[in-house]
């Protein structure tokens, strides 16, 4: 299990890889947009994401990346596969990885219970099936349709659709060891790759502490570039800025 | 290295997996729009996208994530880090993986050497980087900004930016040996998958051969179900599709 709400060390990097479950995005049928707002959610607090593996809704692929990932990186964070239907073997295939028996949490059992009880529904097997977990998982609230995700070990289980995803890290993030938090700049670049990746690459070597990254832009016809500076100190930061807006003026004179 | 415009088998299974590169993607300052596509084009021809992986401007993480896929699957497509600038390490990343020097391709020089003169553009150092590749590489045409992607044994290595990743693609495809392409049903329904999450389970084990899936949605406060059925014979597929419409009829009565 990993440590929780330990301080934060200056030089530490925690790091974190993301498992997507889902046949429905492997065939292009829906849009991923878990992973997205995972990596700007754990970016802004520091945690540095390495890896994001999609697979389907087959048992054996999520065993061997969510042991893969949980092996490598501090955190992970899965999505969706948890429902009550079928094809979602998430929970199962978890139980599995770690070698734990799976069963219907009493806790989860509860909870559902009461929940349809008040809406007057039918606390049916299907519905039963989202309460199963591996032994000793703790939950992860759901306060949108109640149904909880799960921490076990260091992998946190959640929620496919979007809105309740988002809403179970809401609840993660503050239990989870955050890293150093990098700055970032930003220089737009009316000018495509090819005429600045030398001039860059020299200011990357001056400022070995900045990460220099360039991102092509295609808009009607023209290449423009976003040069984005990320690194510790401000100070630095400042400078290879300074660098980089000097290097774009110089090729605009 | 895989056949190439064989006949289709109808029984014959031909999977992808894919791979997107790129630090931008991992730290949510730039969403990722290739996979999706790729996974749309892929399913329209029969070709099953069984994994994606997502990884940083890594050398080590792109070469252990390309040859775990080139392994397992009939193709793999990346996407990214085939730019000009210092950060772009796709190429040399690939060959490593192959075990291939990577050297600048003659004929991709004098490709791009032709079209900045033809532009009156300098052809410089940065420049000259697109036209490295793994010996032995075919290119992939880039009608777009003409730097071109490669193939090197089952591996289309192609570029980021959209536009240019989807031109690429284009022109792959019409090479790709293609499998049996299932065909598709969708069946919305206004419950919840804990209503029908039963009744859809009886549904598949009375038809195994028909893939059938049940996709979450939540609007307003409310979920609601797309129901999505795929096989091969439209005859199964109706039968399954009539089946499922008379479940959701008989829940709503």
């Amino acid at each position: 299990m990993p440590e929780k709400n330990s301080d934060p060390t200056e030089s530490e990097v925690v790091t974190a890889g993301a498992l997507v479950i889902g046949d429905e995005i492997l065939s292009g049928r829906i849009r991923e947009k878990n992973a997205g707002h995972l990596a700007a959610v754990l970016t802004a607090i520091g945690i540095d994401l390495r890896e994001v593996r999609i697979v389907g809704d087959d048992e054996a692929a999520i065993i061997e990346a969510v042991n893969a990932l949980r092996a490598r990186y501090t955190y992970v964070f899965t999505s969706g596969g948890i429902g009550p239907t079928h094809d979602d073997i998430t929970a199962d295939a978890i139980a599995k990885a770690f070698g734990l028996p799976c069963d219907h949490d009493p806790q989860a059992l509860k909870l559902l219970g009461d929940y349809y009880a008040d809406r007057g529904l039918e606390f049916t097997e299907a519905r039963k099936r989202m309460a199963r977990m591996p032994e000793g998982a703790a939950h992860i609230d759901n306060p949108i349709s109640r149904a909880p995700g799960f921490l076990i070990g260091n992998v946190h289980v959640m929620a496919g659709v979007p809105a309740v995803f988002q809403a179970m890290l809401d609840n993660v993030v503050p239990t989870l060891r955050t890293g150093r938090v990098l700055l970032s700049r930003s220089v737009d670049c009316p000018f495509g790759e090819g005429v600045i990746g030398e001039p860059l690459a020299k200011i990357q070597d001056a400022f070995p502490d900045i990460a220099i990254g360039s991102y092509p832009k295609y808009d009607a016809g023209r290449f423009w570039t976003e040069i984005v500076l990320r690194g510790a100190e401000e100070r630095r930061l400042g400078e290879a800025e300074a660098a980089v807006a000097a290097m774009v003026s110089s090729l605009a004179a």
